[in-house]
């Protein structure tokens, strides 16, 4: 009886009195073990003193008074009046106190925007800590930076940090219904319960406001791109202000999405024609009535002409009439429109990957200045794998804003465990050559290739009401990821894995080793056996749960299955090289090159770019048809190979964790054979060769996969 | 700034370590403070003896370690050898190891089914303690029993109690749908998470299971009433099974709800009629199904031929057919049927007050032997304040089961504290003089006036998945009380307050004093705010939120307000007697007879069953509306009183749950005022008589509030 035996492994084994839940993310701050660290650390970290008296500075000292009592076991306070005999020193540079005691001994002139330092230094033959910026933000930020080395169980004796955001907006962006359903929403339900606001301040506001901060991210819009103009109404306003309010002390701003028809819908306007006189005057008293509220309001999110949404086009405008026409409404107050690049048409028959770019060229250098342009790293939508955008490097005149997403639509969603950085990685350190060899897209949204005077990366939220806040443990370290990415995109995908275990789990050697090694290997597992050799976009309908290679019957040609991987008696993949849709000719010539040739582009986008017959060649000798069951074969085995590690790794943390995630993992491994077998079948009803004898045969069939339904899969 | 202040006063004061969240819900096991108490408890409950091995027998095992070890701050672990130096023993009656040492020292002859004695006795001059059962279940019942006695620092020096269930079956009826909204839920979303069983056991399961364990709920129905067929299917009911697999060892049945057209809708059959061999054979093969998945499944709970659900009559049959057809299918598996008596017609234009009573109460004896039926306490719709229905004591050869609410769906939702145990009390109390003076309602269900061989009790659910369970920490009183009235419904509702303030909160006696006092009047300020003097069904239209007196223009005629307060120019209350509706006919004589005389007719239901002109003179001399002016400034006032009480409670709890109560008084006030003048605005264009001068006028239009709409309230 396994069912039974789970049970009791969760029942004997759970503590009551303080289950470990997974609510406390990475900034957790138990005592630590190791007591030769723990001496060390408790000599330096007393009664820390803190220059400053804002709101920021406020939050920062509960931070520290938290973390440092439950990280050393002492009950810590701030030090309020000797500075001159404290071993930790937090203030910003403007400060008198700081001017007085340390000007002369710290060099903040590295330091940008809301960068920090951290330095050991020697006064008087005493050393001290001290960590300086040049806003209180900054400071905050390097307060959770100096708390994540005790957590990390780094040395703290000969510290010397510089670091500053290489992005200036680093955001989440929530798709959030007013209803708290939430599209691809995965872990519950949304976090802001709209009706209990704004009198009712829920207490995880402000641990996601703490989480936030501690990995540097800035902003975050609260609802759905897919708009819902009731937000913008007075009563949604108020709850929007209570919101910001709470978030601002974190340096969080507020952005809300912007539904373009709003001045007809609950403006009573007959048009939301953005040349008309009438509807920019609407936005900008919509603007005033906002900023009146709240002061630091971002901005506006706007998706339009897309999938449904109203927008310029429906008038005859285009997308730069109608960013221009709302930029100039939040102009005014320092606000920005961020303008969404994800754009297909269903009356326009090219390739769909070619869309967004033919769009939006034209429109370089048209665009005020307070808007920026949101670009997802590919031009299809978050698959496993997926090429960079052609319109990076393509608009120079235009800040592009990088949009990756957190949560994992197309990678399992929240029962897989897939660690993101990679993927994130893959697109940021892909070279666009705009300006000749290494301009990378992360030049590019940086700033350094193109000078932007707005930089930005935002992730699609993986942010639910579940009360380990992600559904799978393991989605935890998504968010993380794409915040560290966003303050400083050369971090590598390891040492962020290392940082997140060790404050999410343990500092043990073994353990990260183990642990650390999976998270880098679940992204390409999961490519292997969903969508390998460059196969894109074979998910179900709808809820997008699960494989349905076979779906053809849908209204929009570009939203079947069919349409994207092509099969059929020849060979399999979407010819987009100048013999096909020319998608590739969107591209500057040396990517072009790289990837319209069949020997030189990587067998992991080969598919994405070529349509090969069954019996192609690989690299490594085997045909195509071979390779792709070898693929979804292996990595189905390695989904089991995960368990058989993760199985060893439960004497390292707490039994819940430890449960929940062998339990994710059986449901990652059932997933992977039904992606392997309904993909296998199907695509062997067109190549007629058989899957290799060596491999186990399926023991189900195709019939019953396409049989398969979930009404009720979440997040749709 | 208050929001400033308020957002400081979290910040400042939370536990970032282990925040006081709520979700420990009353069994809670923290150490006692009291030392001297402590020590006393110390040597009574070192290393306990479990004499048994049952799943039941090690669930009780581990919570009894969980919490003893809590609660002494020793390390409590069951002593497996010695039973002669035992201070603590659990046993059951039958247990070898408990004939031998104390079947001559126990009298268990007074326990009835799952019912437990816990006494202490004197052993070769030891003092002990034994808890003693004849079911592992009514052992774990037990246990949990002697728990709450250290919980709530009661003496356990002489320790004399046996008890036993007075209801066999004692229910939550979730009004879960599978896409995990809840229909009346207010404590955000459902706690089943479908699309994860069966693989995934999300911890939340057993924690409430050992809830519901605690306080006796032995069944819980996990669907909508509303039924969807869905869950009726194979992949649905292997989920079901996994839940079925966690709750067993507490000693939980589970039920479904059946939608009555199952048979078209997912068996392909061209009918559902009850009559119909393909239809009754249908349902043997689905029970058949369901017994061999879940052995101990408890039955089906049907909602039919009410608010659009399909039933027998649309085939021309009646609620027996149907009811009886199902239980032909259960029957072989000892499975039960509970049939709502929830009907009413918008084709009928007879009060509806009336309907449920016409359509049942012929069919009294037409039951087969495992069927129940399920009876709103009132024959309405779960008001503030309701007359018990009339079918109780009016069908002696029908088992009748209690339908309570247990969600705030009339009382304010998740945002009012209001403690329901005096309305479940009112009811249960209320006398039916079925067989003469002393029928009270709670004789008629535990089947003391007719011989029942079911009995049972059912309360719909107010849990979400809101971290603190319930939305309103007070709520999860309700869910308490509940449970422990299924128990004993002799219990008074201030002891049941005291117990759950007790564990949840504190044991000092000031805080008891003044927040039980609260909790025993907030019901009744609810009425008084929202519909007193016996209104009824005011609420806006759907989510059921706020006041909306004045609406009338809904498809059915018994949907609208005006329907039921019947306010014109010559006063307003609903004539329920033989000049009217005669509603009261189905009532006994005695009861008829105190209701139909205004004079006798208690105040507090005067408006329920009579129309009274404005200037009626009451007992205390007012005139009806200047009583009705009284009541609702009176309610509002009395919230204010609420919330400066609960200001003064800050020094006994943790901030975190204080300022949420704190938050959610406000709430409640503001709404209180909502309603008073909502209503007494509307009112008053019949009465046009002036609010009396000595009260604040309102300043809000009756326009204003007629104008609200709230498109996204929860639970609709």
């Amino acid at each position: 009886m396994k069912k039974t035996n789970l049970f009791f492994i969760l029942i004997f084994t759970t503590n009551f009195l303080f289950a470990e839940d997974g609510y406390r993310l990475w900034p957790r701050y138990d005592k630590i073990s190791n007591t030769a660290l723990l001496n060390k650390y408790k000599t330096a970290v007393v009664n820390p003193f803190v220059l400053g008296e804002s709101a920021t500075i406020q939050v920062l000292k509960q931070e520290l008074t938290n973390a440092l009592s439950g990280l050393s076991g002492m009950n810590v306070v701030c030090n309020n009046s000797t500075i001159s005999a404290a071993p930790l020193i937090f203030g910003i540079a403007s400060n008198p106190g700081f001017i007085k005691n340390f000007s002369d001994k710290i060099n903040l002139t590295e330091i940008i925007g809301d960068g920090y330092a951290i330095n050991s230094v020697n006064i008087q033959g005493k050393k001290r800590i001290i960590v300086a910026a040049k806003t209180d933000i900054g400071l905050l930020y390097g307060a959770f930076r100096f708390l994540s080395h005790l957590q990390t169980h780094q040395s703290i004796e000969t510290l010397n940090i510089v670091t500053s955001p290489l992005l200036k907006l680093r955001m989440l962006n929530h798709w959030d219904n007013l209803d708290r359903t939430v599209e691809r929403g995965y872990a519950g339900f949304s976090l802001w319960d709209w009706h209990k606001l704004p009198v009712y301040i829920d207490n995880r506001y402000l641990d996601y406001a703490r989480a936030n901060a501690s990995i540097g991210i800035n902003a975050v819009a609260l609802t759905n791109v897919n708009a819902n103009a009731t937000v913008l109404t007075k009563p949604y306003l108020e709850k929007v202000k209570a919101l910001a309010n709470v978030f601002r002390p974190y340096g969080i701003k507020v952005f809300l999405t912007a539904r373009f028809s709003a001045p007809v819908e609950i403006g009573r306007l007959k048009t939301a024609d953005p040349l008309d006189d009438a509807v920019q005057n609407w936005w900008n008293d919509k603007a005033k009535e906002i900023y009146s509220l709240i002061p630091d309001f971002g901005g506006f999110v706007v998706k339009a002409n897309s999938e449904g949404q109203p927008g310029p086009q429906n008038y005859n405008r285009n997308h730069a009439d109608g960013a221009n026409m709302m930029a100039g409404a939040v102009a005014p107050y320092n606000g920005i429109i961020i303008w969404r690049a994800f754009v297909y048409s269903n009356e326009n028959p090219e390739d769909r990957h070619m869309q967004a770019y033919k769009e939006f060229i034209a429109l370089d250098g048209k665009f005020k200045s307070n808007v920026m342009v949101q670009v997802k790293n590919g031009a299809i939508d978050f698959q496993p794998r997926e090429p960079f955008h052609p319109l990076f490097g393509a608009m120079p005149k235009t800040p592009l804003m990088m949009e990756f997403q957190i949560t994992q639509e197309y990678l399992g969603q929240a029962t897989n465990l897939v660690y993101l950085a990679p993927l994130f990685k893959e697109c940021l350190e892909s070279d666009t050559y705009a300006k000749g060899k290494g301009s990378t897209v992360s030049k590019i949204i940086d700033g350094s290739i193109h000078p932007y005077s707005l930089t930005g990366m935002t992730g699609v939220a993986n942010i639910g009401n579940d009360i380990n806040w992600c559904g799978h443990p393991f989605a935890q370290s998504n968010w993380y990821a794409l915040g560290r990415l966003a303050w400083n995109h050369k971090l590598s995908s390891e040492q962020i894995a290392d940082e997140w275990l060790r404050m999410t789990y343990s500092n043990n050697e073994s353990f990260l080793n183990a642990a650390s090694k999976m998270m880098m290997q679940s992204r390409e597992i999961t490519v292997q056996y969903s969508t390998p050799i460059g196969l894109h976009h074979l998910m179900n309908t709808g809820h997008h749960y699960g494989p349905a290679p076979w779906v053809s019957n849908l209204s929009r040609p570009e939203w079947n299955p069919v349409y994207y991987h092509k099969a059929d008696s020849i060979g399999i993949g979407f010819n987009r090289t100048a013999t096909g849709s020319n998608a590739l000719g969107q591209y500057f010539p040396e990517t072009r090159k790289l990837w319209e040739d069949q020997n030189t582009c990587e067998e992991k986008n080969l598919l994405w770019f070529h349509h090969v017959s069954w019996n192609y060649k690989m690299k490594n000798g085997k045909t195509l048809w071979d390779e792709l069951c070898y693929q979804y074969y292996t990595g189905a085995e390695r989904v089991k190979n995960m368990q058989q590690v993760w199985n060893g790794l439960k004497e390292f943390m707490d039994t819940e964790r430890f449960e929940q995630i062998k339990m994710l993992l059986q449901i990652q491994y059932n997933e992977a054979i039904w992606w392997r077998n309904a993909c296998l079948l199907y695509f062997q009803t067109f190549s007629k060769l058989p899957i290799p004898a060596k491999y186990e045969q399926p023991d189900i069939t195709l019939e019953y996969y396409k049989s398969l339904r979930f009404p009720y899969a979440p997040g749709n």
